[in-house]
C-alpha cells in the first residue's frame, strides 16, 4: 500500500443530563468507538453536554466543522427534555415541523388515537434531513448534512447504526497488533520511545496491566493503516520486549 | 433556602487514543460523574481526546475557562505516549522538570536502580502545580490552577479523587427524587411539560425503560438544590402519573 490515504473521521456527541448527573453510565461511546474503527473510520473526539440548546448548538456546529461524520445519541424521545432535533434544526439554521414520512412511521407502531402532541414530537424533522429507520420501536433518527442523530437507548442506537453504516464513506482500517511485553511499562518505556521514533507511520500505545500472576505487565498494542509498516514495528516491538529480563 | 446559591461547576477531559478507538470502554465518566455529583459540584460537559499534545492543550483550554474545576484521566505514565503532563504544561505556559518531591514518591515504591528515564517521566510535573498522591502505586498526579490531572486506571483515578476531594469547593448538592410513572412516555409528555413549565427551579427528566413485565414505563427524575421546590414537583409529578391510565 502506497501514497495518500483518504482518511474518514468523526466525531461523537452524547447529549443527556442523565449521563453528566452519572445516574446512567452511557454504553454508546465504547460500542460507537469499536464500530467505527471496524469500518476504517477515525473516531477523533467525544462530547458529552447536557439538554441545553445553547451547549447542543455550540458543540455540534464545532465538531461538524472538524470530522467528516457527526453521532449524536440521546434526546429525540416524545418529552419536553428531548431538545435534539429542534437544536440540530437550529445549528444547521433550518426549519423544523413534523415530517410526514416520520408521521408515517410512527403510525406503524403507534395507534392513530394514541398519536398526540407529545408522540408527534418524535416525528419533528429538520428540514432537508433523511430519516434514519428504527426496527425497535420505529420513531426515527436522521441524517443532516454530515451530522447523524440517534437515539440514546442502547438498543435502538446500535440498530440506527446499523442501518447508517452501508451509506457511510469508510476509509482504509486500521490495522492493529497486541504485544503482550511480559514486562513493566517503566522497564520498555526507554526502547519503546526509541521504536516509536523509528517507525513514525505507525502508533504505539502501552497499557499496564496486572497479570494472572499479579504482576504488572504491559499491553503494547501498535496501529498502521499499513500491513507492512505495522509487522516492521510489531517485530521490533516484539525483539525488544525478548530482550527484557522479566521480574 | 433562598437567596444566591454559589454554583460549583466541573469539566472532565479523558485523554487517549485507547479509548476513541474503542480498545478500553471508559469507566471514569461515570465514576467520576456519580461523585461530583454527590459533593454537590455540576459537571456540565466531557471531551474525551486523543495522545495528540494540541488537541490536549486546546480542549484543557477551553475547559478551564468555563468551569470550576477540570478532572483530567490518562496519560501520565512512563511511556512515550503519556504526553499529559507536558501537554498541560504548555496549556498553562510554564516549565516542566523533574519535580523532587515526585520523585521521592517513586522512591517509595521503586528501587534506585530502576529509577530510569522512563520511570522518571512520571516524577515530570508542571512548575507550581501540587501533588495529588498515589496510594496506589506512587505516582503522583497534580492539581495546577484549576485543573486536577489525575491516573487513566480507574483504581488509581479513584483514589486520586479520593485524594483531591477533601480540598474542592464543593456546592449545595443538587437533590434528586425518582417517581416510577407507570405509564408509557408518549402519555406523560404533554402533561408533563405543563408541570415543568410551571416549575422552573427544579429540572424534569424522563427516561424509558422496559419495566418488570415488559411493559414500556419511564422513570421521572425530578432535579433541583430547593428542597421545597423539590417537593412541590413532585407532588404534581405523581397526581400527574397517577391520573394517567396504565395500560
Amino acid at each position: 500500500m502506497s501514497g495518500a490515504v483518504e482518511l474518514v473521521t468523526a466525531g461523537i456527541l452524547v447529549i443527556g443530563d442523565e449521563i453528566l448527573s452519572g445516574r446512567t453510565k452511557d454504553r454508546n461511546i465504547g460500542y460507537i468507538a469499536e464500530y467505527l474503527t471496524g469500518i476504517g473510520i477515525d473516531l477523533r473526539e467525544v462530547r458529552v453536554v447536557p439538554d441545553i440548546e445553547d451547549e447542543i448548538v455550540g458543540a455540534v456546529n464545532a465538531l461538524r466543522a472538524r470530522y467528516t461524520y457527526v453521532f449524536t445519541t440521546g434526546g429525540i424521545g416524545p418529552t419536553h427534555d428531548d431538545i435534539t432535533a429542534d437544536s440540530i434544526a437550529k445549528a444547521f439554521g433550518v426549519p423544523i415541523h413534523v415530517d410526514p414520512r416520520a408521521r408515517a412511521m410512527l403510525l406503524e407502531y403507534i395507534k392513530p388515537e394514541d398519536l398526540n402532541e407529545a408522540r408527534l414530537r418524535m416525528a419533528r424533522i429538520p428540514a432537508g434531513a433523511e430519516l434514519v429507520p428504527n426496527p425497535v420501536s420505529k420513531a426515527p433518527g436522521f441524517w443532516i448534512g454530515n451530522v447523524i442523530v440517534m437515539a440514546g437507548v442502547p438498543t435502538i442506537m446500535q440498530a440506527m447504526l446499523d442501518q447508517v453504516a452501508p451509506k457511510l464513506r469508510t476509509g482504509v482500517q486500521v490495522l492493529s497488533e497486541t504485544v503482550r511485553a511480559n514486562a513493566r511499562e517503566g522497564d520498555i518505556g526507554g526502547p519503546l520511545k526509541l521504536i516509536a521514533e523509528a517507525h513514525p507511520d505507525v502508533t504505539i500505545g502501552s497499557y499496564p496491566f496486572l497479570d494472572e500472576d499479579g504482576r504488572p505487565n504491559s499491553n503494547l498494542v501498535v496501529r498502521s493503516r499499513d500491513p507492512e509498516k505495522l509487522a516492521a514495528a510489531v517485530a521490533a516491538v516484539r525483539a525488544m520486549a525478548a530482550a527484557i529480563p522479566r521480574r
